[in-house]
């Protein structure tokens, strides 16, 4: 059984190289020829990354280039969809799919900003179709969302992407954003408040947030936060006695908008915050990180106290 | 020079671990008798902590108490107020203090939720008296959010806390919730709606958090998140294409109240995902993971791409 992978943008060549890092042969498709001749040559970075992390197979899967979505999914098991987030096109691609791939396939779509209800619309078997989210760059990010109200697609979907060390969360409904780009979405349109009030810079307020939330956040989630920070009377003792405050702070939350004045401030303070470092460099250094934080994660071994059995992937 | 602790309660007994490994001697006082006797047995285990991290100074500080804040500031170069977040008693203390403390000694209150200019109200030297909102736990958390109008005060509060090897960010104006808890506010309200809305229980809106946004946020900041997101055209070509998009979404997002149906879906949540751990488990699972990630950064050296000019405190 081979992975087809639909799309290989900067999402597709990442799934890729964790799929060959596990050893699974991957068939690539991109309508882009140009993408699809270099992807072997994009992909050996990530391959390396992987190396460097310990989790690269002993016999690594293949990589293979398609010349058409029938070539591609004829022989797979498994199909990762990474085309533009446009309803229209997707669809247009799961019949292509659904043409050629052999029926027991299940196909799944990266999309981040659509829903099931809105893709599965396209596709005949939607008992075989799931969304599976992953966060950017996938093959370093834990984290796949799945949605899908197949009971059975859902356990294989599980299981595929925990075999591949991810952390699955699944969804009870559809919802745009799924979890994690709702709540990226919530805490960005506060970062933008920030700056558009005048509190503080846009490198100001990334400092506080990798130092402060954000690395407690690496460690354990927003709400088990406010339960330990409610002492010995957990959560129950926290909204009983500060749930009004935080219902106030909620109050005096900012609701900006995108004006040319913000999207200014925004360009000339990550311009500030860049200090003349190119987006390849900040992403190398992004990747870095990850990698260092990825590396203690393992170290830690039992994981941390948010992972519960949502959590047993990871410590395959 | 000592540093003198006001308030010797969680916060309290951090600071004071964090003074003493760096080789501050601490002279502590809190109200309450009992409390005060017990923080040095109640410290032992932080310095254990930072001697694990390797952040114990040849010669730590010695910790003593004293009976009255007279007698805690009468030698004191620095003072910390950890007391209650209550304006009067907060200004009663302050009258108390600038009683007895050297006129040169700056006082910088731990407050999370009121603002400097609620708090100079109750100060005669007002130039001596800074915000300086920590995350917690303190000895552990990097981050500490300053706000003084007076530059020179704002230098001393630098210069006092990158020597603690923290990361000091400056707010431009006082700000309810500073950056960190605003931000952190702003993302709870999501996390408490999804919860509310049925598209996830508390353990999966954690899970999602912890092994995507969070360690994301834990290496890069938002905004340099969607810099990196608008590819090579960085933010400006985020902001032009996606702009609307996120405008959007953030239409979307909830705005729940705490109900007492709400409340049962979050204490039950918590209960679940605690699978029996007590909050002092719990807390102890979050510095292990906290301290595995802080150790990964220490490794890293010249830290992360969100670190700019704010960033160099913890590189010494």
């Amino acid at each position: 059984m081979s992975v087809a992978v639909l799309g290989c943008g900067l999402i597709g060549e990442s799934w890729s190289a964790l799929f060959l890092a596990h050893g699974l042969d991957v068939v690539a498709w991109d309508p882009d020829g140009g993408v699809l001749a270099a992807l072997p040559e994009r992909v050996e970075p990530l391959l390396g990354q992987l190396r460097a992390l310990g989790t690269m197979a002993a016999q690594p899967g293949r990589l293979s280039v398609a010349p058409s979505v029938a070539a591609a999914v004829g022989g797979a098991g498994w199909i990762q969809e990474n085309a533009p987030e446009n309803t229209a096109v997707k669809h247009g691609l799961y019949a292509a799919v659904e043409a050629a791939a052999p029926p027991d396939a299940v196909i799944a779509s990266s999309t981040s900003s659509l829903t099931w209800s809105d893709l599965a619309a396209g596709v005949a078997r939607r008992d075989r179709f799931v969304t599976a989210h992953p966060f950017n760059p996938p093959h370093l990010m834990p984290l796949v969302e799945l949605f899908t109200p197949d009971a059975g697609t859902l356990g294989r979907a599980e299981a595929f992407y925990r075999g591949l060390g991810r952390v699955t969360v699944a969804l009870k409904k559809d919802a745009v954003g799924h979890i994690a780009n709702r709540l990226a979405s919530a805490l960005w349109r506060e970062a933008v408040n920030i700056v558009a009030e005048g509190i503080a810079d846009v490198a100001e307020v990334d400092a506080a947030l990798v130092h402060g939330p954000g690395l407690r956040w690496s460690v354990i989630g927003a709400h088990m936060a406010y339960h330990l920070g409610g002492g010995a009377g957990g959560i129950a003792h926290y909204l009983d006695h500060l749930g009004p405050s935080q219902e106030r702070r909620w109050a005096t939350l900012g609701t900006p908008s995108l004006t040319p004045e913000i999207r200014r401030l925004l360009v000339d303070g990550i311009a500030q915050e860049a200090a003349g470092r190119s987006v390849a460099t900040l992403e190398a250094e992004r990747d870095r990180g990850l990698m260092l934080a990825l590396a203690a994660r393992r170290k830690g071994g039992e994981g941390t106290a948010a992972e519960g059995k949502t959590g047993e992937g990871e410590r395959r």
